[in-house]
């Protein structure tokens, strides 16, 4: 027998959290806040204080105004000022090397740019990706490779798994410019040892960039004690900032000053509003800004990231592994007798917030799901993907949302 | 004596306009609407609903559900959608054209990019740009050049004017890749003749670019009228989209599939959801958006374009000729006597929505102005820049500030 969910709720030290995000008026079970993370219930205000009292009442004051307390003070700052609240509660990254801008595949861009063009210098040419690394950070480092002449070491995963060090160290050589990973896989869920892959790089005199798009807020990062030169991530999954928004980038303090970000606008420029002739990069992190920074995007993740500030990336991490766990117990006793295949890591220590099977229905099982309030996520050709928001998904709502998977597989079976 | 501004708006047609925004309590005349327009009123209620219903209660549904009645349809076409919406209403061109993305700053570098790339290959490699071009237009278009092997070919441009066609003529020949401008000039408010410096670009076989940003929503636009290649624009001054909004960028149709932009991100992929190996840019404009689109950003970018839809932009060029003609009046009956020197067109055709004027004491005047509740923008070195958003600006607005400005600039002199 299954473990009661209804126990597991009421031993949930995060179970009030539940309640501090919006409800959705027809979904019995969001299984897919690794996508899209449900907005918190004070985001709807803080925009509308937003809209009227700042942008409304402060109107162009907003940008230099020196802090009024509570509003994050003037917004020029707020690239790195919420980038340094992100790398507090969620990155394991001390001030001063954080930024939230532009999306993850601009950000991906400048700082692989960067990277690349560093490395150039020294004749390091090749780019380390893995073949399952998510879309848009194969497409970005194969434009780089084309424009600046790097090649791409391609390493083959796991489907079923990920990327490993001894990989790594098997692909990189003194030609190596880049290695670049994703912290938690996207389709398996295989939570990378961080630490290892990045010293794996550095052996070789490779920079390690890390994309934390399907970690941060839900599995703990610590880009400092890794010595990870580079990372992004995105927005809007465990940080909840809605669609669309904005990313964050990090690098490395000591890789401030070397590395050259090639979209050089007004906003990464030292004294900005001189408006004087010439590109003069900021210094420290301010110079990875590019444009002018998306100011009312930030307001939603302002919100969330107070919720996992107060809840803690410990807590919610213990909690994530909890929710994964006991989808497995469910999807081993209900699924996998049903034909599904699981093909995200079993050893909790190697798997992120999010857990996928494979069924040569799913395709038309997503869509029968959706009918019923049941929201996992899909992905070409076969997989399932069960994505748990730990602050705001409930071991009711695996266990009901899973109900519902087995009952609509058994239908087809 | 000066025009009654009491008369001039009882003779305004858009002067209910100005109740459809925000009030700022503390401000008596905001005279920078040109670098941050107001919110519309209806921006906090779309907010709102678009957190609760569309985000909070459709979650990641929204991506991809059949349009559903005012919502705007899937939010992945939202950067067309919204494009081809802004087209229509400001940009004076067709369907398929424009979309909304990035920064500014970051759509210019891949326009930028695309049209430098593509002359290369034929050995076009300068650009020609003017001494008094918006800064990150400068250093955005500096950093492609040393990247490409490109070369930038300044124009000096008279700061109380700007750039002509003749001088543009004179500055193009068979080497030249691009020519970039700004359609309304940041500082003077020069309207360019944007049509007659295309046609020179063309004339020696160079790729014309157009930055929008200090005329869309104020001045009439006809990209396909002048032959436009590429256009880019920010969202956040005439068009009302909030601090740091989406910016817009448009490319010729003809040239879509000539031209390459280099962030090549899922969201430009054919087929983005098949997730598969390679990137094959999709068909139209589509291939010039890189990360995932900013939605919740362009809810306030909706709403502003309705305003301007419901009062039609040639209404809104009238009234800004008329608003900048009676400022104009009023510096010249209280300001030049003060020492104020006017730095803007006299010729109403060659002005855009804003009129600067230069004193020796414009610094000290601004900070005076600013806690009188008087909202103009300051330019270094001693330059005060007054930005007359047309929808939300009256004339006796206009008046009332312009009043404080003589009294200020009085007790300095």
């Amino acid at each position: 027998m299954p473990n009661d969910p209804a126990v597991l709720d009421a031993a949930d030290p995060l179970a009030p959290y539940r309640d501090r995000f919006l409800p959705a008026a027809d979904v019995v079970a969001y299984l897919d806040g690794n996508s899209l993370g449900r907005p918190p219930v004070a985001t709807a205000e803080a925009l509308d204080e937003f809209v009227r009292q700042e942008w409304g009442g402060r109107l162009i004051r907003g940008w230099t105004d020196d802090a009024i307390p509570g509003t994050g003070g003037p917004w020029t700052n707020w690239p790195e000022r919420i980038g340094d609240r992100l790398a507090e509660v969620a990155l394991g990254a001390a001030p001063g090397q954080t930024i939230v801008a532009d999306s993850t595949t601009v950000l991906l861009y400048k700082l692989a740019r960067a990277a690349v063009d560093h490395q150039l210098l020294t004749g390091r040419r090749t780019i380390v990706v893995d073949t399952a690394d998510f879309p848009t950070d194969r497409y970005v480092l194969e434009g780089i490779a084309a424009e600046r002449g790097a090649t791409l070491r391609w390493i083959e995963t796991d489907p079923a798994a990920g990327l490993t060090a001894d990989q790594v160290a098997g692909a990189v050589d003194g030609g190596t410019a880049l290695v670049a990973a994703s912290h938690v896989a996207y389709r398996s869920g295989w939570l990378a040892d961080a630490a290892a892959i990045t010293a794996a790089a550095h052996d070789a005199g490779a920079l390690m960039l890390w994309d934390l798009s399907h970690s941060a807020g839900s599995v703990e990062v610590a880009l400092d004690d890794w010595g990870a030169d580079l990372a992004v991530g995105c927005g809007y999954k465990y940080l909840n900032g809605g669609p669309g928004a904005p990313a964050f980038g990090y690098v490395r303090a000591a890789a401030q000053a070397v590395l050259r970000q090639p979209v050089q606008g007004w906003m990464g420029r030292r004294d900005p509003f001189t408006m004087g002739p010439g590109y003069d990069p900021a210094d420290g992190i301010r110079a990875f800004v590019s444009g002018t920074p998306p100011i009312l995007a930030m307001v939603p993740l302002r919100c969330a990231l107070d919720e996992l500030a107060d809840a803690g990336i410990a807590a919610v991490r213990a909690k994530s592994m909890a929710l994964t766990a006991y989808a497995l117990e469910l999807v081993d006793e209900w699924l996998v007798p049903l034909g599904a295949e699981v093909v995200s890591p079993r050893d909790p220590a190697r798997r992120g917030g999010h857990v996928t099977i494979r069924h040569p229905a799913a395709r038309a099982a997503l869509d029968e799901l959706w009918t019923r309030g049941v929201i996992p996520d899909y992905r070409e050709p076969t997989s399932l993907r069960l994505g748990f928001a730990p602050l705001s998904t409930s071991f009711t709502e695996v266990h009901d949302g899973l109900v519902a998977v087995r009952d609509v597989l058994a239908a087809m079976h």
